[in-house]
């Protein structure tokens, strides 16, 4: 990142000023970005198709971490991981497509990467083919229900990185972000099921490594506004309920395979699904309240 | 649409043939897709940005349906509006990228879209600037646990569309349009709230209206799957607990702002959090089941 020693926060560049009714939406602080990355089950991703007018887009599995340095927290710019398994189509592009992108992409963007990336490790990876990425990741957190529609909105958390990707070729950094992703899904899996992957499962597994260039996030929380005129029509308020309905990812009772054969549901499940039905009522609850 | 007399799947190009391990994941059945965007609070739009490398990539609130044939159904191939609000950068792109990407985009999708267009509505727009966007809409219905990490995977059901967008002139097909987003949030709101919009709410927002030029959806559903080695292995069958975390959408207690006057939650809103949440858990148990 080019100035992750110089503060918390991503770069912030024209393409990712967010600026919507003269209010300030956006938030360009590292941490929010990289948790609501990491507290997504889903980002989406895009990226250009060479030919096509309309950019390629899937759903996709995901973390901010930095194999390079254990000592980076959430606080710090990281780098985003993907698993590729969903599509062999974007890695055959990542692979295929980096000449072409490095001919055209010669915009600030890549003069910014250079600049930033003398530092680190990376070093051997210069010649390597990327391929730009777009990752959003989007929790909702409630309806807003307002006196009218123009004032109906949600509360949500969004988060916007535009980065390169490179397909991870070290087995160890491979085996971390593997690690990674499936803790992801749920905290200690890795640990819980057969590992390591066998020699066959490694290489059939592709996982991308994305520079970030810059991010930006945007949030929502509170009531509704609306406006003064409308806040002045008693009849209309006494017959119109607003407010906001709380939303959240709801976790259910989990349902055994029809081959398992480990008996009860384990600790390291029941705990998540609990932690996180009782986190995500809290957040979605403040967030209503504006808190 | 190209086809629509002729079937009820929206066109399938090899752009968004789905084909993963073998076994077709994909479905073109238009009824699936529209379902999938229709009971999508949020839809995740992407569009090329000139001189960008990134694609622009921006939450968006939008449904599908059709304002020129009433008697349409979910079984047909529709158009997608999508309420411009959240972004006036995407619709300054829409009217002024017009040129540059008709010129640019004379491949096939073009020819295909000429050809289609000739019967219906909106033929005075020809000359229209269009947007071609990518719009991705994605329900996670459950979080499947195997054996190995390799075989961990999600349920889910997941639409891709690729089509190109104008801004609503009309404003009757615009109001119309509102009030199909705002039902979209919670069913009967629009009737629930001060309507119609003022002259000024009606030009502050821009609705876009999506020609869909190919979609397509991805479901995953029921248990884990496994390798047979792992299967066979008696002790890790033991240790390791298999199965789905079913998971779905949940709507809270609804939550007064401090500035409501209209008292008890009303029935349009109460009843539609209880229907939604019952739906949500029986369709996400229905999937970890694999019925």
């Amino acid at each position: 990142m080019a100035d992750s020693s110089e503060s918390l926060t991503y770069a912030k560049l024209p393409r990712n000023t967010v600026n919507r009714y003269g209010k300030p939406r956006g938030r360009y602080d590292a941490e929010m970005i990289n948790t609501i990355v990491n507290t997504s089950q889903v980002l989406h991703v895009s990226f250009p198709v060479p030919d096509d007018p309309f950019p390629a887009m899937l759903p996709m599995l995901g973390f901010v971490g930095s194999y390079a340095d254990a000592s980076l927290t959430l606080s710090d710019p990281l780098d985003l991981y993907l698993h590729g398994y969903i599509s062999s189509r974007l890695m055959r592009l990542g692979k295929s497509a980096s000449v072409s992108q490095k001919e055209k992409g010669k915009g600030q963007e890549e003069e910014k990467k250079e600049e930033g990336e003398g530092a680190g490790e990376g070093e051997g990876e210069e010649h390597e083919p990327s391929l730009p990425l777009t990752i959003a990741a989007t929790h909702l957190d409630g309806l807003v229900l307002a006196l009218t529609p123009n004032h109906h909105s949600y509360n949500y958390r969004s988060a916007v990185i535009h980065g390169h990707a490179v397909a991870v070729a070290d087995p160890a950094e491979k085996l971390w972000a593997m690690e990674h992703i499936t803790n992801g899904v749920v905290p200690e899996r890795w640990a819980h099921a057969r590992v390591p992957p066998t020699r066959t499962e490694m290489t059939s597994t592709q996982i991308l490594r994305v520079r970030i260039v810059d991010a930006s996030a945007k949030v929502r929380a509170g009531p509704p506004g609306d406006d003064r005129r409308d806040m002045r029509d008693g009849e209309l308020r006494a017959r119109t309920w607003i407010g906001v309905v709380p939303t959240w990812m709801c976790y259910g009772e989990p349902v055994a395979s029809p081959e398992n054969r480990c008996g009860e549901v384990p600790e390291h499940i029941s705990s998540f699904v609990r932690r996180e039905n009782e986190a995500g009522e809290r957040n979605a609850l403040a967030a209503a309240k504006g808190d």
